[in-house]
């Protein structure tokens, strides 16, 4: 649409769209309406039936795979609000800490302020834990979200925390700021349909095995079904390399940011399965231009339930913000420039 | 158990058990019934203690990270009744055939009297798809299952299909005699959990990058939740190589003969994603020893809406059996063997 | 050529190509000779030029990237004559065996022994050999040759061994009678293209993470410098997996069957890593439609210097001959009636 | 040895070892004289024996796999000097840069200057070039290495250039200050034992699918056969991923960092195969502590001969230099700051 189009315009032009027959998505940018049409078939009709009218200001055919995640569909970066203070995808780098289990009150209590004390802006922190044993912990399940809640309210700071299944994502969407979608479950589609209509931003994590065309058309299930709201999140894709929990794809951040008008966040901490290569890795991502990260603390890592390996204790997880700072300064200077330069 | 404990015995065992603070888990087996005791901490005391009863015949600790699956903790090999005539795991191999979705009446009947022709036990066909792309056709659902059923009185095949989330098992269940877990719900626990409450034998697909480990302890979930009756079903997993649609791990099947008494499928139409390999490979898995195959064939795999491309048509179909036949009598010949010398 | 070709045809379709600047390369099969011609730019003039010539049958243009190998370049299946009574690609399924390293005189005489008594047509056994690490066991190089060629005459099999450089090519090639390339130099191109000047039959080991295509391509390099013997061989390729030591891919033997005309030989000793599990794969390996199998035994493997465990010992060894009997009478009757069918 | 040990006390030290059965290598450091011992067997009596002697600070047993290459065994990080001005592994940042291919006089002489106007240290350019068929470029060959001598006069720069074979060493040697291994060769081990001897320090490039243990056992070959000066270079692995030409395992050089004291260099170019994602790569890998860079460079990359697509044009290359100043700064500062530190 014209960036003067007003309300009526755009409701002419859907109901153009749907006579063809196409299904209708709308992204409503801060500039400008983009009103996508899905469906098969010839579409050069329906291409030119739009063009002829005023308010349209281009009427092109998609044909990536994945479109409404698309940079070509859609050319302004996508920033998601979270609450007052913080938004993703903007000209802040955003920081994710947290444990990987929600333990007890204190144990995430402590975590919180650990985190909000680092320079956090969001508590991680899992309640439905998918582990590979049925043995295993399996999370405090709604406990667990409840004293997750109870974190924001003393620190401040917004939650995000893993959705496991379609039936959970009312409850969880209740209590979270940010729905996790977990590697294992990126194309568990039941899910991903719910996210597209659970009216929270949603934190969508690369398959062990999936190739970043894969893991946009996940996103792809979410926006088509209702959600604009789409982190990616890279944490290391499964190979043959045992040295580390798995293998970083560091350059997929890059890929992305042609690919994807999308925010990106990186998981060190799964990425490498070593507190000591945390940082280094951190580093490396705000120095290739992700949007965020998302690491595993915990107040005391040698009693962690789950994943004590990978986590930062205090001292190290301060230490790092720190060393991060005039890396984060960089990345402020050359984000501001772009998004001067280009809009993007 | 001794072969010869009663009512009265298991559940005094039971109770003794419990008592210790454990989780019980009970495989009945023809000739014997066997006691899972699930919990952490020092086993020593229990052991003991059981080990001190008439009607208890050995009372071991399990440490593989499955227990229930492994071939250590139940030396027989599991027969899985599907329906009167067809009985996985035995001294019969067995075929499921079909088309990847279900299409309409006509196709599924079609179909299955191809299948039934071909010497197939079991009618393979999806209701729910889970595909890569949400604009790429999802399958017909509780349409389709009800087709399935149709198909099933008409040619008296048993039907195996997928299902996708926990939500539509009791739904999947009310149709299929056998419950699909695709390749990347292989870690869907949500789903595992409720297949084990089922009542239905399920066929567990590996996923696309997952270990043979992590294949048992997924399987390991359902038994652990209460369904004895799993198949694991290799299908390829995702390597470097593109020559094929996945790489089959064939040497799969026969270490997890080695691990599990759980029977094992392959699905040479997925492994390779081309027609022209689906019968080299199906022989290979018949003589590595796998208790059956499940195939896409389809009355006129041009018009498929899906896989296509890996589905034989009827002529390659029929030729592929009966092709097969002398592998089947080697198998059938070594299997009897098997089964006269160590009861397994 | 046509069939009635005679030299002096020949030579003048040498110089007309010539005369277009392309290189020659030419394959004398048992009907026919095919002339090859190497060279860029627009082929269309000369192609044209040949037709016109009464002695040529047809003159063809191949893209693929792989050409003397390819089976769209050479219909008829190459047989390579290993010595008077073995040959391979033929109508015999051919079996190499032997110890991973020649230890010692005794080692390799009584390996031979075994090797012949369970019906193999080949001895293998290493004099050079690559090891990981600079302290491992490097092989007895020239000495272990001198052995070698021992136990060919002692046992009157065919010995099979592998040369690691380029400056060792024809030391090896004046004992050996197949010379082998390991998994870790297939893209030594040093090595292949002294391979291809060597004068004696190649067994080409598939690099651990190469692809199909470039296996072609390094056969393609063997035989373009002038050695048109060459077997390929499938050894397993890594992946996450680590239950075996490599992954067989051995759906490849059915598509280097699709697209070369080449012998494909099968090790499921490396592809297994374990032993139990050799029998099994070399059932599947007859039943796909290797050509031949490569394996390790030894007279006592517990005490072999290198890859003792997946050596099968004396009474396994026997056994598995054995019970591939009937699988092996499947594989000639296969044989021969595609033989037959269409002279490949 | 100790600080103050003279020649004297090393050479009964090497007797002492010598006495024992055990194989000497060497490293002298600035400071401190290392004596490696290789043997197998009991080693308690000749560590006891040594301690006992007043010019040895310490006798270790050391059982990693690797010894020589290990941050165990020598604690002070290896610095290589290239020429007067070039050393690698100390505190400056290396870039190594310049064309896949030497293909012209005009073309090397112009990619030097390029080089060096941008701020590169040493010069790259292949004259023997490893290619996957037989029908690519091979390189020029010696003709290419005189070129390179030619240009390295003409710039001042220092030349890494390929070796492919063993029998090219000495002649590769004559001309190049730095050797290098390709990813196709890492586990080519008669080139390995020859570089040992070569006399110049050697870039080893990490195998397409080599783990970071195989990498350290391949340079543990060139060290034990008599060459301290070794870079590793992390240049991309094998897997899954198709979107890049290679997946870049970045966390390697972390790992790398705690587990040897050889210098480490990325190659963001082969790593991506991309030039858009060479700058952004080369940023993250200046921010994880990487020794240097090896790019692909060209006057003009849309006539080379190899590698156009990754290798950068003038403009892109000079402002990659440009934008990673900032980081080079982060760098050299928290280098600085490591070495006083730890003097590692």
């Amino acid at each position: 649409m014209r960036k003067n189009a007003v309300r009526e315009d755009i409701d002419s032009v859907i109901r153009r769209i749907e006579d063809f027959g196409y299904k209708i998505h709308t992204i409503e940018g801060e500039e400008r309406v983009v009103i996508g049409a899905i469906g098969v078939g010839d579409t050069s009709a329906c291409l030119e039936s739009l063009e002829a009218m005023d308010c349209v200001e281009k009427a092109v055919r998609i044909s990536a795979p994945y479109k409404f995640v698309s940079l070509e569909f859609k050319k302004s970066r996508t920033v998601i609000r979270i609450n007052d203070r913080v938004h993703v995808g903007n000209s802040e780098f955003v920081v994710m800490a947290g444990p990987c289990s929600v333990e007890s009150e204190r144990q995430i209590l402590e975590s919180a302020e650990l985190a909000a004390k680092g320079g956090a802006h969001v508590l991680r922190g899992g309640a439905f834990k998918p582990r590979t044993s049925p043995y295993d912990f399996q999370g405090m399940e709604e406990a667990g979200l409840k004293l997750l809640a109870k974190a924001r309210e003393h620190s401040g700071l917004a939650i995000v925390t893993e959705v496991m299944s379609d039936q959970d994502v009312a409850l969880v969407a209740s209590y979270a700021d940010i729905l996790q979608v977990g590697a294992r479950n990126m194309q568990n589609f039941a899910l991903l349909k719910a996210l597209g209509r659970c009216g929270r931003p949603v934190l969508l994590k690369r398959g062990l095995s999936s190739t970043i065309k894969e893991l946009l058309m996940s996103a792809e299930y979410i926006v088509a079904h209702g959600n604009n709201d789409v982190m990616l999140c890279e944490r290391g894709i499964r190979t043959f390399e045992t040295a580390t929990r798995n293998t970083c794809d560091i350059v997929a951040c890059a890929v992305l940011r042609e690919l994807t008008h999308l925010p990106v966040i990186l998981d060190p901490s799964h990425a490498t399965g070593k507190r000591s290569l945390v940082p280094p890795l951190a580093r490396a991502g705000v120095a290739i231009g992700a949007d965020g990260l998302i690491l595993e603390i915990h107040p005391n890592p040698q009693k962690a339930i789950s994943d004590g390996a990978q986590s930062l204790d205090p001292a190290q997880w301060f230490h790092m913000m720190e060393d991060l700072q005039p890396y984060l300064a960089l990345w402020k200077k050359s984000r501001l420039a772009e998004m001067g330069a280009g809009g993007v």
